[in-house]
């Protein structure tokens, strides 16, 4: 009671993967997301104009967790030209009975790329045609590749189609992917190329215009559009929300804020629809794919519930493990 | 570069005292509040019903900073039914540059204590009558006894009068007072005594209803507010705001949520008013207080500001003597 346990990426890194525990954590956390006695606050935003720099802030209280995460994460993107990277931060892991500080996960944004996958993978789970031959992503980022393995797990795809701007990227990412999920791993032309041929399909790009259109859609396919976490980005046609069977959001009143939603809204699209939650469709409170043959999409914008979620998973694993460094609080 | 300094309450103790670098640490964050570029997001609060307990989130970035501080109290108030306290809480420091973690204060909100003080300090150096014989205040916790000790250090006053509903608790508070400041201390017999006899008053109370009636004010008087912090807490009659030469805010826009503000224009008072915040009066950008027989009011609520501020000395002074214990970010 008396020590803050401090821990740093690399210790994280031992403790924390992106395998089916993780997705398993995620998911309840979404379960618990479409439940009552949640405490998530809007997103804390601050800009940093002169230093090209944004901090964000997010935290979630569930009910059924044992502690809960306030998340910090900067972005300063002219770091890069100094030598220093863009992303740092850490989480602070607080007792939801006590709220006594328990711990500080300095992961410089490690855990935030996998509970940002598993999220895809929870969305793979419960909205993908149950069998995905093909998966395909847009972008050639740390997150195409996470995304990748983490849907992998669930939906155990045969062959895979990466598409980005730059084709050296989407070379290596392809390379990543084949080693990693063992799927036989391909460039594709274009976007349209990659949707055309999948099943599933991620998007993983900082896109402010769609870079999927709405008459790429076919039977059978999901899509889950990761990118849109801030006001003004746009991965997806707003037609495609509309032309889709099924339109889920993570959090309704973020995805209206800063996901597809807010772009389809603003062209004059789904401004009488409330769509369902991912945690709704876990429970069972709200329809998911009714048939093979559905076009599904997947709005995930990144919530504090998924944050408390990891951190709690990372916090059982250490303290079993006795990994980290305990630090008087006195 | 690559570690992050952790230091724990007593390093902090040791660091960093209510002294005249603290009020002007403070004093310059509320000049820097006044002027352009600040970013202050408003406060992010979560309650939590059943554990009777809540986590405020404060920050800010201000110009003229090296880092910008976020601060996490967390006050969970049937802790103490369990051996546990109250409060606790961090502040973690960025650098205002890069973003990078620079620092982690588990100062279990003892750095809150003494910019909070440091605060009633810098109102009564810019408001107070020149020369204050008698000072007063109501409330007799660590507030009440840290307001008068940051007080005294810019209004060596002579004489401090106490009241409390608890009368040993204000006899205690008294004692620390006449030992701590050297002032001749004395318990009041109510709150109106306090006023009367003081030309500076500070209210430290978690008040609902008003503790300071409008017709105790008398010329040559000052008082500060602290105690209002939260929707629904009030200390001082609407009208005395009214009534006053000068009302003066530390925040306009959080006053108005959570301050004395607030409970006068519930009341239907002030409505028309945009009162000057305390950094505009420090950088002359708004008048103070006019004449010695004025009465003037100013209501602190608690900026992240401050806690920029009080970060950035206590990392001074810390990083100068080469307190605390280094932790590779990796």
């Amino acid at each position: 009671m008396d020590d803050v346990l401090i821990l740093n990426e690399a210790d994280l890194r031992g403790a924390v993967k992106i395998d089916l525990a993780a997705i398993d954590a995620v998911e309840a956390a979404f379960a618990a997301l479409a439940g009552d006695g949640v405490v998530m606050p809007p997103v804390l935003s601050m800009e940093f104009a002169e230093a090209n720099g944004e901090v964000d802030v997010k935290t979630a209280y569930l009910p059924g967790f044992e502690r809960f995460a306030i998340k910090v994460s900067p972005g300063f993107f002219d770091n890069p030209k100094i030598g220093l990277p863009s992303l740092n931060g850490l989480m602070v892991v607080l007792s939801a009975k006590t709220g006594l500080v328990e711990a500080v996960l300095l992961d410089n944004g490690y855990l935030t790329n996998v509970r940002t996958a598993a999220a895809g993978a929870v969305a793979a789970r419960h909205l993908a045609p149950s069998q995905v031959r093909t998966a395909g992503v847009i972008g050639a980022g740390v997150q195409a590749r996470l995304q990748m393995q983490a849907a992998h797990l669930v939906r155990p795809f045969e062959e895979v189609w990466v598409w980005a701007p730059r084709a050296e990227a989407a070379e290596d990412c392809a390379g990543w992917l084949q080693e990693t999920t063992g799927a036989v791993a391909h460039v594709a032309q274009n976007a349209e190329e990659v949707v055309r041929r999948s099943q599933l399909v991620v998007t993983t790009t900082p896109a402010r215009e769609p870079v999927i259109m709405a008459d790429w859609l076919h039977e059978g396919l999901h899509i889950t559009c990761m990118g849109s976490d801030q006001h003004g980005k746009n991965e997806l046609a707003a037609r495609a929300l509309v032309d889709a069977d099924l339109y889920v959001c993570d959090r309704v009143s973020q995805c209206e804020i800063m996901g597809e939603l807010r772009a389809a809204r603003e062209a004059g699209l789904m401004t009488d629809r409330q769509p369902p939650e991912l945690g709704q469709i876990i429970t069972g409170a709200a329809r998911g794919r009714l048939t093979e043959a559905d076009v599904t999409i997947c709005d995930l914008t990144g919530t504090g519930a998924q944050d408390t979620a990891i951190a709690n998973a990372a916090l059982d694993v250490v303290t079993a493990k006795g990994v980290g460094q305990r630090f008087s609080r006195q």
